[in-house]
């Protein structure tokens, strides 16, 4: 037990060792896909031994977790932006942009459409993809119902949990469309996902 | 040259392996991936030789192709209906069930998100995928197009482009929720999807 807040250098280095094992897992996963990484290769991309990597991560499955994890608490940060902000409407229709250019990217696609697909196909990858969607989908049908509220609206939880899965489609969606569609319009899309918030939550 | 309208046997029977192989790939890659799926397992899941299958694909890459084309053909089956209608809004909007039925399937789903994994890091299958949505966006445009005549509704090409981006991201999003929602209520999506058609295309 110690006063001091001081960071531990211990426990500091090893979350520098930690984010640089997820740091060169996401670059392998994305480029070679989960099953063509080895930890060999892992091994060589971070720049530490198979042991250290051992030493944080039971195997690859635990590493796709905490990328799982990582992914999340940075969705979370957006989300309490929403949650802080005084007009929440209009915080939403500000970070639109944001949204379009983090979904909108090749590099991001290419490991969020890895690690679903092998959810698709691995229940204890699909388990931790579906309880780090389940944190982000409650907390953004919260910010729905806040934005709602400032605009005067009644509150309705089924509606606002359809409206919530609607656009997390539409935003999940432009992953797909960027590999498909590498060379389309962010500038001509941005109006048009404004105006889908505007009609889904502020209603027709 | 023959006059007969009779189907040539032979090429029968080949269509058919060619199907029969097109089926055991899509169940494999969807279950153990591209690059989990050699032509060994391939050969044990289509009932036939290595070198029957050789004989009518090159290699994996060319299953894939296939694959893509074969997706592609199935949509611009229903791409088809939309421009034969003649009430082409309408069509849409009837059709949404289907297509949320189609997109939102777990086992769609995950052959889908193989795929585009798999083109989001190997140039040649991203070539194919490319192609075959570019076809497959033109038409599409097309048909909002025709859409907007039948409600009276100037064009607009610019816009039309963007909107079926837009559209296409939904229903493309709609794999990706499947995964990290299985449980997702389709009843109460259905009817926002129809909103969405109604705002983008009849305007606002």
């Amino acid at each position: 037990m110690t006063l001091t807040t001081q960071p531990d250098p211990e426990q500091t280095r090893a979350q520098a060792r930690r984010r640089q094992i997820l740091d060169a897992a996401a670059y392998c996963f994305a480029r070679e896909g989960f099953h063509g990484t080895s930890i060999a290769a892992l091994s060589q991309a971070s720049g530490m031994s198979a042991g250290h990597i051992y030493h944080f991560f039971a195997n690859k499955e635990a590493i796709i977790a905490a990328l799982v994890e990582r992914r999340l608490e940075q969705s979370l940060e957006l989300v309490r932006q929403f949650e802080n902000a005084e007009d929440v409407f209009q915080a939403l229709i500000d970070r639109v942009d944001l949204g379009l250019n983090e979904k909108a990217n090749l590099d991001h696609a290419a490991l969020e459409l890895e690690i679903l697909a092998e959810a698709a196909r691995n229940p204890r990858v699909a388990a931790s993809v579906r309880a780090a969607d389940r944190i982000k989908r409650d907390r953004l049908i919260g910010v729905l119902g806040r934005a709602r509220q400032g605009l005067g609206r009644q509150a309705d939880t089924a509606d606002a949990e359809a409206v919530t899965e609607l656009l997390m489609a539409l935003f999940d969606g432009l992953m797909v469309r960027i590999v498909n569609h590498p060379d389309l319009d962010r500038a001509a899309l941005a109006p048009l996902i404004r105006t889908a918030l505007r009609t889904f939550i502020d209603g027709n």
